[in-house]
């Protein structure tokens, strides 16, 4: 069997030297014991670290059922967060699902229109989308640690006014699920007041880490993807991360290490290219991981994203002949959903005869190898991860990976890569601005 | 009247001096001289520099008559098309548009569904994009020079193909608008032999300085957008780009100096962070424009994008406190096209009330405000771009903009800001890995 997740990383060799990486075993294996016994900075923040292998089949089967409601009595569904509570369930739902998701007929999607919500403070945005949901039969799922994140907390308040114009009290309690804190916050309390249906953020673990808790799970699951795959698969990339700390066999902190050593070198930039059109959130949320996880004390790899080829027509000429500061992680998916063959055409005007029963696939492969040859002779070092396929299994495995390789690249570069104190400064401005109460001006 | 684009810049002054400005200005006078007689390298592609003072009225019309046979006769269209063949098209819809287009009623809408393809190389999502198109009266627009682009060729070949099976001969000649070199090139011939109706990409113009050609006017008028206005909102600012070089009077010179200046100090990725959703194709092709024109010789500032509030909550705490390599520039609208309020809630549980009566939009003015000053105060510069509104005109005024500021950034910084010879390296690296003729290996 293929691998799940591969790691490619002979086109670093000019850059990074055999040296270079096994001069970090020790470094790296003292990271790893400070994570596996909790003695790290930020261990408070550690429960994504077993939560494969920690996670119940109960635990999951609650969720499904939740989602399976969702399904048989909603039309659109409403993720309602910012940050580390909508990017990683969009970005499995995106990987997931057919490309153009809310076009499909109800009856080819078999669940709900999919909606994301309180990311942005946009009138013009929040208009659109209530004229969008006007004539469905609606569910809101609201994300939020304390439920008093400016951004979906507005957003909750309207889309609540909204969903009460439409519903009585007792159809609307159904409507609406709430992921928060266990105990605490204002959206605890509502929920409780409420009765509205809840899940729980736990305490351990931080927003960016959480695609694998409800936060991610229950729009996963309204999306009609497996989570217990989704699991599975993050399990077994638990446990190969668990196992053996060698750099040799254990791509996870082969990955990290290769990271800190290009970083060393000057290179400050990653871009992380994806090589398929699903993968566009993903690497969004990669981006999130990487750059709020090391992005402190004046250190941290700049998390730069694309897609490929697209933008190898637009970002293209920069890796290839730009300033060399930067370098390059391709994600790509082995084996994709559908074949699509480019068939003979009589006239040949466009000259891809020569492509006569070929796979889009396959050209897109080519392309692959053709751009990391390229950017490579261009001075611009890359890696590859190929993922097996598109199935929830492949993506779990991937999002762990991330997430703990993340873990110890912070911790290779001397930081906490489980805190976000940069998060506060512009709240604290802008509630200066608004004159909240306690942010007063002099105050 | 307010201006159509407010450039502000006093959150750059703790790091660029008055005098690191005003050095400049005999290298501005120069390369301005350069641009307006032609004069410089790249001079053969300098068609876009007068284009809107240029452009004439029967031209636009007949554009506006192929987009209402259009709107009239499809329920879907697709734009085939990579790069600057599609960026600015998709840029200039998003941001004129409903943010759920495709998903309104028809009536709504009062024109077509809107889809884009030829920009990937994807089994995937080309057969998604069929099963949606396949009981839809569907025209299509193919945009390339050549015609043998790979990427949309594919598409092309394929997308006709279903339109063959779909319709006769004359029905399908009538829902196929080419848009491509006037003289030469398989698309060309194609369109001659088949009788499709013709746009013309100007010679003298190159991809990513093409969206007020036929390149981007057709889909852009599809949407609905008056590209009368566009054009004249464009006009506006070659004008006061064309008339004064003086650094204090000319904001287009202006920006491109400060970029300049600030990445002499080591500043060598500029964030464009829009503050409105709609925004979010319009930075993006900013960054091929930058990107492109800039990044060759081993130089270049690289552009990265951001959709803020959103990704305040991904990026924000490495823009706060990570590596001081970065400058941002924010991209805003001043006056939105809703107006959506806070009202009041009984129980206050999110604490929001002190926001009571207050618009969205409002919110995320002070957000954009507070960030500025948290990101100033964190050591990174930062300056705004503030459009008027989200009308054609503002758009077309803020394309050329960018477009001349670009030119004239990448003129200071020493490169020829029109060609990118290192875009064709990946082609030829994948066209000997499919054996295409003429790159067999070897050769």
């Amino acid at each position: 069997m293929a691998n799940i997740l591969e790691l490619r990383t002979e086109n670093i060799k000019k850059f990074v030297a055999d040296q270079d990486i096994v001069t970090l075993q020790p470094e790296v294996d003292r990271c790893h014991q400070d994570l596996e016994s909790g003695r790290k900075e930020g261990a408070e923040y550690l429960g994504w670290l077993h939560l494969p292998s920690q996670t119940a089949p109960d635990h999951l089967k609650e969720i499904e059922q939740s989602a399976k409601w969702i399904r048989d009595n909603c039309e659109a569904f409403v993720s309602v967060g910012i940050g580390g509570s909508y990017l990683g369930a969009k970005a499995a739902i995106d990987f997931g699902s057919h490309a153009f998701l809310n076009q499909r007929s109800s009856i080819a999607r078999g669940g709900p229109e999919i909606y994301f919500a309180g990311q942005n403070i946009s009138s013009d945005y929040l208009h659109d989308l209530l004229e969008i949901l006007e004539d469905k039969k609606v569910c809101l799922n609201v994300v939020s640690k304390s439920g008093t994140t400016t951004e979906p907390a507005i957003a909750f308040r309207l889309l609540k006014q909204f969903m009460e114009k439409k519903y009585g009290s007792d159809e609307l309690r159904k409507r609406i699920f709430v992921t928060t804190d266990p105990e605490r916050g204002a959206l605890k309390q509502l929920a409780g007041e409420e009765g509205y249906r809840c899940f729980v953020i736990p305490d351990n673990v931080g927003g960016r880490y959480s695609v694998l808790t409800p936060v991610g799970l229950l729009p996963i699951a309204v999306a009609g993807m497996d989570i217990g795959e989704l699991i599975a698969g993050a399990r077994e990339c638990e446990n190969l991360a668990t196992r053996h700390t060698g750099l040799d066999s254990n791509p996870v902190y082969r990955y990290a290490v290769i990271r800190n050593v290009l970083y060393q070198k000057g290179k400050t930039i990653e871009l992380m290219a994806a090589f398929h059109p699903a993968l566009q959130t993903v690497v969004e949320w990669w981006r999130q991981l990487a750059g709020e996880s090391e992005g402190k004390e004046a250190k941290g790899i700049f998390p730069a994203t694309a897609e490929y080829t697209a933008d190898l027509h637009s970002l293209g000429q920069w890796v290839q002949e730009g300033n060399r500061i930067l370098y390059e992680t391709f994600l790509r998916v082995a084996s994709s959903g559908h074949f699509m063959e480019i068939s003979e055409s009589p006239g040949n005007q466009d000259g891809l005869n020569y492509l006569t029963g070929r796979s889009l696939d396959e050209v897109n492969e080519k392309a692959w190898q053709g751009t990391a040859r390229a950017h490579l002779e261009g001075g611009v070092p890359n890696m590859t991860l190929t993922m097996k396929d598109r199935s929830a299994y492949s993506l779990g495995y991937l999002f762990y990976f991330f997430q703990r390789a993340v873990a110890m690249s912070g911790s290779l570069m001397g930081v906490n890569p489980f805190d976000q104190p940069g998060v506060e400064f512009y709240k604290k401005n802008m509630f200066q601005l608004l004159n909240k109460p306690g942010y007063e001006k002099g105050k």
